[in-house]
């Protein structure tokens, strides 16, 4: 609540940074998000703009006249070009590249030609490189000098601009100034490739001793550099971006999104979920005769599909968790299955006698309680399997199990729980 | 899949990393996962504790005699005890302290007065730092020697140790020897005070301008540092932790934890649930006598519940991201509320007609139809409107609505879904 409520404050507007600006953007009506916009001053434009969700920015940039907008562009670098292309139209693209010199013409073609999941896109121009016949001292020259943010190595390449090594910093300051920096290099270090994936780059960059690696195309070329910073970044949208996913948003999603577009989207997700819901209804369908003579089974059907649902998702949670670490393979699947089957047996027999008691009670009826005991133990425990099973082979269909799993394991446990409930209770309640 | 695969190719396990190694025992069942635990040489099992999930840490641990632990503990940095510390139980802690020097205990000692959410808990004792009157030479005689992993600035501090101010590595570079090193501070830099929340201290980082920073207690005194890598991490076990939550999981639950505890624990959150689903049972049992007239109401109510559910899902997620993003107050309160319902109320419409429709034909009745309709319509309502306002009000109360936030919204949407669909069914139906 700080930006907003700062925002209130208006001899305070001018202290937010670029980041705090666009929150306090993003979370305004329509209305008010322009006539706050109106305070930003030109200079700082086009910064808060590129840290804006990309729905909201758009909400800002459809309202702004072309002189504005090739005012606010003119300040743009090729980094931040890329990071708005994704959500700008076409001429509005051109319209940017048209206020930039050939370099960063340049630049901007070179990281467009990689798509949204690929890191060398998102490549960062600020680096140390020195020619491999550099030497200490023209080490520390270049060290004098501004260092970009974010530093612990310098990069060595050949003359065609190939990458040839790395160095870490603090090697050159205790090194004499005639020696060769190759001679100081780390062969440990292993450069980014273009096309590995943002999490992946983020992995590898965590895991090493650095702050920063180089990123290296196809061909060897040393195209720029990513720093944990940006990985600090990705993680925290990939993240971002998985929570919407599961409730059928996208990560740009505005709060104050047009109501028509808003609701078309969502109107999707509702409707997949909806065959889900038929399905399940078709299931009970078929017991309508035993419904209508035991009325009962209809009020109590909720608990034993809701049951089953929560026992799954906890197994499906714990699976997912361990695929997403590279820790199930075929060689712990079969005892993985096991120990998750024992768990839903503990559970399932656990609350089969909990709940059984209580319904027989509630209902004055022994058998009842026992359908429903009955119905809660398979359920629990074929919950148990589908938990293991469904992320498992959603992984081999490359379907990612973080975002379908769970849709599909309660459309199992629904339909797994009507049909054994209302099975068992045909059988021996009428 | 790597680790594990790799796990089977016994001449690449000396390849390992600590991490990996981490992985691969805790995706392995017990048994296995002690006949791996000998094939890791002596010298870096302490550090494949460190990095292994506390549950599976501890499975390893109870199988080791005192001797093997007193070696095992003697390799490891009081940085190192104080991650295992809030698994190991009392006298294993003491055993690692009796190997440590005295140095190395007060370190324990002053880290363990912090809790397990606090900065001060998990400071790094590798700093650069000199005395406030030191010149330009000092810090670069300083540097000559080795630098931490992760270090782009060296800290001031006077006497007594208390903290005086950060000097950015590369301002020395360019200086003259002579130069003071206060002159070269960077008055924006602001230490982190130890008391601060880790999520906090990661956020702080992340936008500062560097890859770490300096931790002060109450007293101002430095007492180490953090540093983005150290943010990655901490940012990445809590998306972990949050994931886990939300199926009533903890973050060091292990994929082969012994099937009797595994169980009891998420037979916990299982009665958390049964409860709500008895609400949603006591719900439908006020319409008993309905239901027995109208068995296709018993057929339809899951359809009525569960699209509530997902509307309000997406809503609630919505929201909780805006929260967690300090996007949410009073001022902006009641125009999402108003975008929500209008979302929700052509949703709701939407769905109503093709479900009325649908429903209509399925059972050749149009009020059955009109009923499901109007029961989806106010539903799908009623959940945008609890989407806003529960996750709000949970956080008034300080409860995280990223974790209780959708148990309690389905619990109201099955409730609503159940008592306006039976209840229309009958005024209407009978």
């Amino acid at each position: 609540n700080v930006a907003i409520e700062k925002a209130m404050l208006i001899d305070e507007l001018e202290d937010l940074e670029f980041d705090q600006w666009a929150r306090l953007l993003e979370a305004l009506p329509i209305e008010e998000r322009l006539s706050q916009w109106q305070l930003i001053s030109d200079d700082v434009q086009a910064e808060v703009l590129v840290e804006m969700r990309a729905e909201a920015r758009l909400s800002i940039i459809d309202t702004l006249a072309t002189d504005n907008l090739e005012q606010i562009f003119s300040l743009l670098s090729p980094e931040d070009l890329i990071e708005l292309a994704d959500s700008l139209p076409d001429h509005l693209i051109d319209l940017a590249l048209q206020q930039m010199d050939q370099k960063q013409r340049l630049f901007f073609e070179h990281s467009n030609q990689f798509n949204e999941n690929q890191i060398g896109r998102y490549a960062d121009h600020n680096l140390l490189v020195l020619p491999q016949n550099a030497k200490v001292y023209d080490a520390l020259r270049l060290l004098r000098r501004a260092i970009p943010e974010c530093t612990d190595t310098l990069f060595l390449t050949d003359r065609a601009g190939r990458y040839a090594g790395t160095v870490p910093l603090q090697s050159t300051f205790g090194s004499p100034g005639h020696i060769s920096l190759v001679e100081l290099l780390d062969e440990q270090a292993e450069p980014l490739l273009a096309e590995m994936s943002l999490e992946e780059s983020a992995e590898v960059l965590e895991k090493s001793e650095y702050v920063l690696l180089p990123i290296i195309d196809v061909k060897g070329m040393l195209i720029g550099r990513m720093t944990i910073k940006d990985g600090f970044q990705i993680m925290r949208e990939s993240h971002e971006a998985e929570n919407m996913a599961r409730a059928g948003l996208s990560e740009s999603e505005d709060l104050f999104s047009p109501i028509l577009k808003s609701s078309m989207r969502r109107a999707t997700w509702l409707g997949i979920n909806l065959l889900t819901a038929f399905l399940a209804s078709w299931a009970i369908g078929l017991f309508e005769a035993t419904l209508q003579q035991v009325v009962a089974l209809a009020v109590l059907m909720p608990i034993v599909a809701s049951m089953g649902g929560i026992a799954g998702s906890q197994t499906l949670t714990l699976i997912i968790r361990g695929i997403a670490l590279g820790q199930i393979s075929r060689g712990n699947l079969m005892p993985l299955l096991i120990k998750e089957l024992s768990v839903g047996c503990f559970n399932g027999f656990l609350w089969a006698l909990a709940i059984g008691g209580v319904v027989a009670y509630w209902f004055s009826d022994f058998m009842i309680g026992l359908v429903i005991a009955s119905a809660i133990a398979i359920n629990i425990m074929a919950a148990a399997f589908s938990g293991v099973i469904i992320p498992v082979l959603l992984e081999k269909l490359k379907i990612d199990p973080a975002l379908s799993g769970s849709v599909i394991l309660t459309t199992v446990t629904d339909v797994v729980g009507f049909v054994t409930f209302l099975g068992l209770g045909t059988l021996f309640l009428i």
